[in-house]
């Protein structure tokens, strides 16, 4: 798996037959220090996601070990959104600021 | 999946028993600006999708999820023809343009 | 899938068991401009691909789905012998040049 | 597989339902003379590996061959905790130092 | 598959339940003329190799088709032991020199 931004949404009506339904977000890999990657993927998404919050994705088949995906053409899920991640005991990020 | 723009067709006569009758294309996979990327792969298109429209392509046993690819040796179709994206609330790429 | 070129052959005789009698082909991957990447890869041929051939590599499980490879450890196959194939209207290799 | 150093921990409450109580850690892959890489991964912990021991990652449908990981979305595992490793004779890391 | 070369061993006496006896080697991926890459991967090896040898590694679901790795979280095996190959019939490596 891998921690990833979400940046943005794909619109396709023509589709094959068993996608109907599916949101498909583009997702941005990021590194642990939480700074953008040049890589991108697509992935379904069945949590809601929203632009901005930080996901987990799952690649490969894999990502059809969900309801919504089994059995379709689908090679990358958003399986969690992320509240916090550490490095070294250190928090890299958490969704919920004390700030706030 | 990625997003990727077909950029053309591959004819193969001699091939494996059962890859009759699956058009083959030419993909370029690009960024989410709609800029162009050196990778290419060669996917099966179910869709009929025609050189320049871009298109969504799914790898690796995901692309046997369809019928016309099960049980055969297809690493990437061609999953949805893309009618739209946006990213950061920006679109960058639409198909059906105002101006048309 | 992608385009390669059959460059070669490897020779191994101490192998799985259920290896027996699958020739194996060194293939070199091409840029859809017919130029030569750097990226080789050992694949399965049951087409009998020779040297200097384009061809069409398969990847990962769906080297499996023919009868030679099924349940076998092969991640690559050749799956078909390249005829032809053209990007933005532009033949860019075929096999049978209209001057031979 | 490839060798890691265990760096940290994601914690996700929002996730796809069948992922609940498995532990994910942020593993930087390694050479083989132990300094590390820019690759991290985030991997299912089934063994309770600490920060900064060295781990083995399987990636792929191989990380659901464990029955905490079995049908789950999950594309890697660390799959042991390293003790030593060598190369061309020579001890590269090995846990347990003579002189502690 | 691709080419390597087996540099050296790792040692884990935790790991997950059913990875019991098999021995892990470290294979250094090496290109068609014989010059190594920075390429490694931990492999799986049923056939004995020795440090030196070259072999073939079989990646991704194919490395579980051996009755070694049946139903166990590998995704790299050494398939065979290379005695030969050649590009462009010229040979590039042989295990049994003529001189020797």
């Amino acid at each position: 798996m891998f921690i990833g931004e979400v940046i943005g949404t794909v619109i396709a009506t023509r589709k094959t037959a068993n996608m109907d339904g599916l949101p498909l977000r583009i997702v941005r890999k990021i590194n642990t220090d939480a700074t953008p990657t040049r890589t991108c993927v697509i992935a379904v998404d069945g949590l809601g996601a929203d632009v901005g919050e930080y996901v987990l994705v799952t690649s490969g088949s894999a990502a059809r070990q969900t309801r919504a995906t089994d059995n379709r053409p689908v090679d990358a899920i958003i399986m969690a959104i992320v509240d916090t991640w550490q490095t070294q005991q250190q928090v890299q990020y958490t969704k919920f600021d004390n700030n706030s």
